[in-house]
């Protein structure tokens, strides 16, 4: 089977004619049968040429051997792949990856595009801009998001993306602290700190990597973690609206999740990549609860309100407020992870950033959303029709479907083997996942309502 | 004084009102005499008023506190701006921080408008790329700049900068290896190693950090390090031609690394980011010299061949030859490094690094390189005439000045003070770099004319 060649690449070509051999040194790629459909990928049958190979005598790192398979969205991209492959002439839908497709505003590619061409100016060119964004940016992201909430343009960190800020976060806080998620969540939280050396071994039974609290979040109580049984941990990773389950957090929640920070000393991550999608009143930021900012970190990205997810561009809030346990403040060292393992997003990205923020940049990206919005309208009212329990699409992009008892990844394959449409197997995000598919809205319409047709047909 | 207000900034408004204790509980900062120049920026003398200050119990990373004063780069920027506030009406002139001056060629520019308004239209637009680069710019990179060395397009990860790269390639390596810099070398080697734990405390006697092998490069070995004297290390950071001295390594010198290399079953990191400056037959990559491929990475960079530094675009080659010890492919754990912890370089970046690779960019990008090199025969023909032993500039953009007995950053202080130029002082790369001051030849050229002659008024 073509899965079983590559490890965890998400390129179809990478390593194809590499052979590896899946000896008795690396025994934590033995699987179990449960995990059968992630692990082909892992295992390896291909025959043993490595006798002559010149190896170095650096030890791999031990962190990344912990690693399951491929970090998720790769691997359902390979996936999507492989189907494309038996299935040459399927057009396949993808409501994977979260991947927008919509056009992006011209008022906002036409600021690109003039930067990019003031760059052959003598006037007009720039070089290294300052690490932390340019002034401009920084300020209009402090007043469009935080305009009264006391954040400082000085407190806003611009980068190429909250995904890689995830990371440069987990570079700060290092290998020695605890890190709570919510299950399911996001698997960049999980995955980074797996590498910075945070967590113990993946135990196959639950699921679950040692040394993080899981905090369960499913219809039972509302997709927000019972506090009263979470322990205590350093880090608090915390995304609402949540990704994958599409649940926001109302503001009695997160003043909860507040206090139980403030209780317990710990410092929250909070992920806004989905405000904007916010139809009620459930706070678009952190520091909307009183006290967030001494002990919240949020960390947002243009790219679900405007189509970046190619562009690259995010930003980080670190208050001045927030203090490690020796009184130093938090920014200080962000900042020096920032200048030292980073140098700034590109200076053409932050000119579309800079007109996202304009009035008319502002109605543009509300367009875009509202249009997602309405697909995620169209796959609710399918799933709903068809009698399954439907969850989130109300304040995100995702709409998150129970398939109670099954396999996620089963269903997630029957779906793509089936329909053509390529979804995300709620396991992905962790075991609280498991049972559910998230199906995301971003699509063409034509495309969305495609996909629905082919539900009904699957489920009626 | 102005620069005693802040740690590790390099933006002159970061964290200006905040107050930060220097007490006993961080006696890190405490510093030494002969370090006062740069640890100014580091001790505090501002009112204690933390009493009331809510604090988290999170632990501030131990290795973060290891780092001395601000990164390099951003601290000579700082100064810059403090020397700006006290002469408003100073011509400053920049030959410091090694940022390019001059308008990228419009074949380039077009290209990335023309990617950027692409991005408004239905057939144009698109979101996630794969992470390790578009196809096309990897088939480019591969073909451009390692034709008949037996690099595949699939070796190629491209990256937003090869100093990005290098806190990946670390982060991929973990805090268990030890490591080897070239000294004087570009600081981020160390500095990420210092983040990831690879060093112990730095040891102000010595100016070095525990735990690195700092291999001397000067003038007596000619800025190539004597490898019988150096200790074995899991990982060698190689910079050729080097920043910051300019010195470019012969074949047979590379040669000799990479036997060395292998002798003792090392990685190396080559840093090639000038690789494009080099005039003579020095080799260009690392693979140009046979077993390479079993034994070396190499990064670099689009940034000082076509003034890319603030569109931000590079590439890293991790050869699926490369094995860690216990075979697996060191490509592997980097290319799940890339999936989890970056999204890409901006699809925008990548449709000017496609355009660079074009014949008509090739060649723009050597005439702004040649002008690059025409300004080096200047400021290296100005101190040359004012009888300073100059190195480097040859085969890069960057003179290495000898001050003997001196101290770099008195040098450059005196320097900035007298003529308003502003240079590197040669001890922020390294204690091998004390007594030297790099300059930089980026800039324009009235204002390396302008330098010149001031400096031939300082040391006539």
């Amino acid at each position: 089977m073509q899965l079983s060649a590559s490890i965890s690449s998400s390129s179809s070509a990478f390593l194809s004619q590499q052979s590896w051999q899946n000896d008795s040194r690396t025994p934590k790629f033995s699987v179990s049968v449960r995990r059968d459909l992630i692990c082909k990928c892992v295992a390896s049958s291909t025959p043993i040429e490595k006798a002559e190979a010149y190896t170095t005598k650096v030890s791999r790192n031990a962190n990344m051997a912990k690693l399951q398979a491929g970090y998720l969205f790769p691997e359902i991209n390979r996936r999507k792949l492989a189907h494309l492959e038996k299935y040459p002439d399927a057009q396949v839908i993808s409501l994977g990856i979260g991947d927008t497709t919509e056009p992006i505003p011209e008022v906002i590619t036409s600021a690109m595009a003039e930067r990019a061409k003031a760059l052959s100016t003598l006037g007009g060119y720039s070089g290294y801009g300052a690490e932390q964004g340019e002034k401009k940016l920084r300020a209009a992201i402090a007043s469009t998001y935080y305009g009264d909430l006391g954040i400082e343009d000085s407190d806003i960190f611009v980068s190429d993306g909250a995904k890689c800020d995830i990371s440069r976060l987990q570079l700060l806080f290092g290998a020695n602290v605890s890190i709570a998620v919510q299950d399911p969540s996001y698997p960049a939280y999980v995955d980074s700190g797996v590498i910075l050396g945070q967590t113990g071994q993946f135990d196959k039974d639950v699921e679950k990597y040692g040394n993080i609290e899981y905090m369960r979040c499913n219809p039972e109580n509302g997709f927000f973690p019972d506090l009263s049984s979470t322990s205590k941990t350093d880090v608090i990773f915390f995304c609402s609206p949540n990704n994958p389950t599409g649940a926001a957090a109302t503001r009695e929640q997160l003043t909860q999740l507040v206090q139980f920070a403030k209780k317990n000393g710990s410092i929250i991550v909070y992920d806004s990549a989905y405000g904007m999608y916010i139809a009620d009143d459930c706070p678009r930021s952190i520091y909307e609860i009183p006290g967030a900012k001494e002990v919240a970190i949020e960390t947002s990205s243009f790219s679900k309100y405007a189509g970046f997810t190619g562009v690259r561009l995010g930003w980080t809030v670190v208050p001045k407020e927030l203090l490690f346990s020796d009184g130093f403040p938090v920014a200080k060292d962000f900042n020096r992870i920032v200048c030292t393992c980073f140098n700034g997003a590109s200076n053409i990205s932050q000119a579309g950033g800079l007109a996202c923020l304009s009035p008319e940049g502002l109605k543009a990206m509300r367009d875009v959303i509202g249009f997602y919005k309405e697909n995620t309208e169209i796959i609710m009212d399918t799933f709903n029709s068809l009698g399954f329990n439907v969850y989130g699409g109300k304040n995100a992009p995702y709409v998150w479907v129970h398939f109670p008892g099954q396999s996620s990844w089963d269903v997630f394959a029957e779906i793509l083997e089936k329909t053509h449409v390529v979804t995300t197997p709620g396991s992905g995000f962790g075991p609280g996942g498991e049972g559910f598919v998230r199906v995301s809205s971003f699509g063409h319409r034509a495309n969305v309502l495609e996909a629905a047709e082919r539900f009904k047909q699957l489920y009626k």
